[in-house]
């Protein structure tokens, strides 16, 4: 152990800019700024990291810092195992992280094969080293609302006022999230601490003292049509129904507890007090317990629902606890994927992210102007960039985060590796995304729950992802399984490629950046999507059963 | 439907040789002299598809006929569903077949996606486009009792007797290649057209007429140091105890009756004619009554071990249904991998091919003298050509199979490039393997049971092959789920790369056949193996923990 962070400037450690941004990216994972658990290798999501151990990770570096531009690094599950010759055009990096054989792809396997230092859990962008920190929460909670927003309310929360609990490390981008939208949110959590600290850190903007004070608070922000985030202090499973008892004027209900483990979700005969004592006590009661309250904060708000309001499960599967609990109706509300986030992915929308090499602020200044100068009819970028640039803090090397879809990615790509070339930009750039994106994702629980055509458990896609970016000039690519909902319940890839300002990067760009997304947009036509239909028009994108 | 044979000759059907590689080789699966049941796209296997309906053969083969040099066709479960711009280096196509999230990975959800039309069982080389027919079959026997006599009878079972159960479609490769090998084969079946068959086939040399003939037989050949194969007709639990109490002088014990489903295994108390019959009033019944035989034979196979005899399970499962059914001992011989076939898989040894793509059998002729020039100190080559030559009946496309390592396989590869090149051979050749090969597997009922360091069901190993080939130059790549033991059990790669005389090929054919043998060296180092180390040592096969 170590403290790690990511070369800065010009100078190379290695023999290329494209092993170079391999390098910067795996030391910027575990930035003290960045990572969770540095000590540990642990980037963030549980125990998801960027390398096996300490030895696996001075063997990655070493190797990085002599390989050639022809030459390829293989990964297994965080160490290297491999260099072989490859050519120009193939990966720098490749990696396969946490993978098992269907039958044995379960925890328990997973641990064990952990303990003997044959594997690790590499999550989403922990082990494919291209997570910038919770800025990707941020937009993500952001593009989640501003769907909502787009679906049902003419593109604006302006004017309307959001319920939701939990402001933990995910749910506290809520508030945030949703006046970056324009609205109003009421935000419900048991411990005052959290309630505090987002407020210390311009996520929330005001405690209410009541439930009253809340309301009065609420109505009077969106009759002024100005955004306002209120923390209220209480057991969301209370003051959920309370609110709709009192005919709350509410247009938007969603949900961040922690009721995807009955054990962090403080049922209601429970105080913060006795919260850790109890569950220690009788974890099994408590559970129940938890489940109990939980139907019960479901049922309100499936009574909001029926009032009229826009309801929505946020990933945090309390519905499925509810409906053990007995709550047979708690299904009456959508997950957000299927909801929001499946029609921009059908487009080849995803949470794309740029990360500038040189470590200078001043190389992401200039990319968030270029992107606000490439898509002036984009609205939520227009919108998301100069709240992101007032709101977000750096961690580790400058990072943008932002959704661009097919024929956007790509665009915005050749311009940066332009603006590498011209000396616009101090450094080169790498470019990557979440493998929470539009064709890279088979989990069942939360990507693709619910397609259309019944598909969900279809790995193939994530597999074809991975070999097409491979053979289209990703710097790097992986393979993971079980990130975001667990070993066993998914399969998805990653992708890096570098912008160095040669015109081979060029090339790279371009075709990683429109063949990635590519993936997303085939596949929603395949399950029968039709919202991708205007950009397989549009770009010329080719369906070969429909070609004669 | 409608009979499909591959192009011959010269004349392109495509823009370039390597499309017109895969469109032979996709066209060669189901040539009804290749495919089980070509009429519904199966191959082999069970049912192994090439394509997922004949819609989808239509658009695979429409799309060949025009994609370009610098283009990539996207397969998903056999149905064409994209096609982007890669580059030349980039493979042709790239295909993911079967492959489910691992909570879904099971027939029940295989079959119900199937039904629906959503993806097929692409088998190991059926939906990769590299099955050459029975060849396969009978080299892997031939090799697995070559490594039988390497490992314990001086490299030859002249003077030795085998004794074996089945003479079924993969069985039947038995006799034959024992008999390669210089053996004596005893082998026992139940069902008399079977034993006709492989006569009939030359496969097999007699039948004997009785237990004492066929003792008789076997001894007198195997003084002689004569090869000699004998088919006898009878259970084999009870031949195998009543050999076992007779003191038959047997050096080697196997077994491929259909174990793996006791439906298809005899028991004692049935005969032939009333199996059909009696399984279908109570299957319940009769898969128990085929177990407690299995039990019986596997108790002999035993006690043979214990009298000295080699021993090994040939991979029917019959081991696990012997204990099912109460033997306790059952596991006291080991599984044909672990025991004969992983030392080689360590070497980057397996199943290595090639297809003619003009048809012309001479080109074959051509590169088998090839083969042989260059490896003259590979002795089981050296024995195989010859006797492949003589006994081989090509089906379809004139194909070649033979077992070659980390550096033999690039050899032969490039040799193969310059007698395209040169004009010794009238077209392109294409190069592949099966699935089943050193570091493109994971199956830990199988390929990958009982690994050294417990690593039996990590599947990072077969994606990072699939990846490597796919940045070396492949012309097709696949990744497979489920082949050879079931949906749930295996994750494995396939590629396929066309020799077309071009320097670029060249350099494809080189770096493809170093890497993708090279991840079976990697693969076994890393689990402790030492039969690689030589290899590693002579090649410089680079393993980054060990640099400093
Ligand atoms: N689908 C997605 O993409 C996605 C993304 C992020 C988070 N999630 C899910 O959202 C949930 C929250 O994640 P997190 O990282 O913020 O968790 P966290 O544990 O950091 O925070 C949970 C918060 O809920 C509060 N809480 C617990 N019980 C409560 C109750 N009865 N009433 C009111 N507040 C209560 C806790 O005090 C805490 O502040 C998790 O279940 C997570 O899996 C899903
Ligand atoms: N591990 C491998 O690579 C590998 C390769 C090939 C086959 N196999 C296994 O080998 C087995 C045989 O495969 P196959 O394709 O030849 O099957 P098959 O069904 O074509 O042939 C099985 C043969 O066994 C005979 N038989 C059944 N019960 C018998 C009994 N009690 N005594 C004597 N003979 C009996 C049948 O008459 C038949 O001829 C299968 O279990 C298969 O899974 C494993």
């Amino acid at each position: 152990p170590r403290p790690v962070r990511a070369h800065r400037g010009t100078q190379l450690h290695t023999l290329g800019w494209q092993q170079e941004g391999a390098l910067r990216m795996l030391q910027n994972n575990l930035d003290p700024e960045v990572a969770e658990h540095p000590d540990e290798l642990v980037v963030y999501g549980g125990t998801g990291k960027a390398a096996r151990d300490w030895a696996s990770f001075d063997a990655l570096t070493r190797t990085l810092a002599t390989l050639k531009g022809d030459e390829t690094m293989l990964v297994q599950s965080g160490r290297p195992v491999g260099i072989m010759q490859t050519h120009e055009w193939a990966p720098r990096v490749l990696l396969a992280n946490s993978n098992l054989v269907g039958d044995w792809a379960n925890w328990d396997e997973f641990r064990r094969l952990e303990q003997l230092g044959l594997t690790m859990y590499g999550q989403m962008t922990a082990g494919s080293w291209i997570y910038i920190g919770t800025q990707g929460i941020l937009q993500g909670t952001f593009e989640t609302f501003a769907a909502v927003a787009t679906q049902r309310f003419n593109g604006t929360l302006a004017g309307t006022i959001t319920l939701t609990g939990g402001l933990g490390g995910m749910g506290g981008a809520q508030p945030l999230a949703v006046t970056m939208n324009g609205g109003v949110a009421i935000c419900v959590d048991v411990d005052p601490s959290r309630i505090a600290r987002r407020i210390e850190h311009r996520y929330l903007d005001v405690q209410a003292d009541s439930l009253d004070h809340a309301i009065e608070l609420a109505t009077q922000a969106r009759d002024a049509r100005r955004p306002l985030s209120i923390g209220v202090l209480g057991n969301a499973a209370a003051v959920f129904p309370a609110l709709l008892k009192m005919g709350a004027p509410i247009d938007i209900v969603t949900d961040q507890t922690s009721a995807h483990d009955p054990l962090a979700y403080l049922p209601l005969e429970h105080t913060m007090d006795d919260w850790h004592a109890a569950r220690e006590r009788d974890p099994i009661g408590f559970a129940a317990a938890a489940r109990a309250s939980m139907a019960v904060q479901v049922e309100a708000m499936v009574g909001f629902q029926r009032a009229g309001a826009e309801v929505f499960d946020y990933g945090n599967n309390i519905r499925t606890e509810a409906k053990a609990a007995g709550f047979a109706d708690a299904f009456s509300f959508p997950g957000f994927v299927p909801a929001y986030i499946r029609p921009l992915f059908a487009q080849g929308k995803g949470p794309f992210r740029w990360a500038a090499l040189s470590g200078d602020p001043a190389d992401i200044a200039a990319t968030d102007k270029a992107v606000l100068e490439l898509f002036p009819e984009n609205e939520s970028l227009q919108r998301w960039i100069p709240l992101a640039q007032e709101r977000v803090h750096f961690q580790g090397l400058p990072a943008r985060i932002c959704w661009l879809g097919y024929g956007e990615r790509d665009v915005a790509g050749e311009r940066f590796n332009d603006m590498v070339a011209s000396g616009e930009l101090s450094a080169p750039v790498a470019i990557g995304r979440d493998h929470l994106d539009s064709g890279s994702v088979a989990s069942p629980y939360r990507e693709t729950e619910a397609m259309k055509d019944g598909s969900d458990a279809i790995a193939d896609w994530p597999l074809l992802n991975a070999l097409v970016n491979t053979a289209s000039g990703a710097t790097w690519v992986s393979i993971h399984h079980g990130g975001g909902v667990g070993i066993g319940r998914s399969i998805h890839a990653g992708q890096v490629v570098v912008a160095d300002g040669s015109a081979l990067a060029g090339q790279k760009v371009q075709r990683v950046l429109t063949n990635d997304p590519g993936m997303g947009v085939i596949r929603h036509i395949d399950a029968g999507y039709t919202e991708g239909e205007a950009v397989v028009e549009q770009y010329g994108v080719r369906i070969p059963m429909r070609e004669h």
